[in-house]
């Protein structure tokens, strides 16, 4: 068990970043103050220089936690996973702060002199695992490579939200999302598995 | 023939937006100042409200003029001519400050309240110019849409070289683009138009 001070720490840190993910969704990187966000959140300046030694650091945390607000998802499997779970990320950028605030920051981090690919990465790693299981149930064509293909879809996907952003404000994502699917898929898996994959996005309870 | 005056008005407009490329490379839209831009091009601040009406309107004439710099291409046509393109680009990113900074920009315009998806319609509309000679060809799979293809491409495209940017300084980015090209053209030529595509980037001079 946590002791109550860490558990403090713990609920601070979290309280922290969901206020930073609030502004710099609401005013961009530029707009937010430290102030303002502690304000939000109802701490201090102390808490928020001891948890991330500043402004750079909140915004480095929400980037690499944008996922952290996610639903867990169960139920499907391998390539049917995956897609669920990118056309899910298209639906959750309209909703989910943190996810939507981690998601603009890493696009628009260098206009702020930031160079971090953590987000990136750990989104890489994610896509990797459910390509790697994939793989496992036979779903790939022989040949492709899960760490590779799983670092073009996350850079297909950022340039796709971003494009889908501007142009309609993330309205025509999930069709967007679905377009890039069926340019990608030919190369990755065979007729007869794209032929199964449904692009309804079903939920778990849907499926079961 | 333009007259002596338009001619200067011109050869003002071009130096201003040189000059304003340079500075958003060096150091962002934020740390840019209009001061900057009229003193690295010699010009005046009624020159540049004349013809851009704010700092916002110069920045968004290097986006949708990014492509002004890029030498002219003959030679290959149809889809070798759009591999060729997209390799020339991730080329051109690393030494032509136009380019860079108008890609630069258009990536991180929500930083500072931009909402223009000018340029991406600029590449849009060039990509599908491609694709469709190449549909006339014979290259595409039957029911490959230009358009749809064109923007898939450019989104893809621009979150590979912003992923690129981060992580590698656009160093990787020519082996990026190869690798999203293996994943895309299965689904839009026959594996006899991909058997035949160079990706070594000879120029118009050694295909001839």
């Amino acid at each position: 068990m946590a002791q109550p001070q860490q558990e403090r720490a713990v609920r601070t840190r979290a309280a922290l970043i969901k206020a930073a993910a609030e502004e710099f969704d609401l005013a961009g990187y530029a707009g937010t103050s430290t102030t303002k966000i502690i304000k939000r959140a109802g701490s201090t300046m102390g808490a928020l220089y001891f948890h991330f030694g500043s402004k750079e650091g909140v915004a480095k945390a929400v980037m690499a936690e944008q996922a952290a607000d996610l639903p867990e998802r169960v139920g499907r499997s391998g390539l049917q996973r995956l897609v669920d779970l990118t056309l899910e990320l298209a639906q959750e950028l309209r909703s989910n702060v943190l996810l939507r605030a981690g998601v603009r920051l890493a696009v628009e981090q260098g206009a702020f002199g930031i160079q971090d690919d953590t987000a990136y990465q750990l989104w890489i790693t994610r896509f990797k695992e459910e390509l790697i299981v994939a793989d496992a149930l036979g779903e790939l064509r022989e040949g492709v490579d899960p760490a590779g293909f799983a670092r073009v879809l996350v850079a297909a996907y950022s340039g796709t939200q971003l494009l889908s952003r501007i142009s309609t404000g993330h309205e025509d994502l999930r069709e967007r999302i679905v377009e890039l699917w069926r340019y990608f898929l030919p190369a990755i898996a065979t007729p007869e598995v794209i032929g199964k994959l449904d692009f309804g996005m079903r939920g778990p309870e849907a499926a079961q």
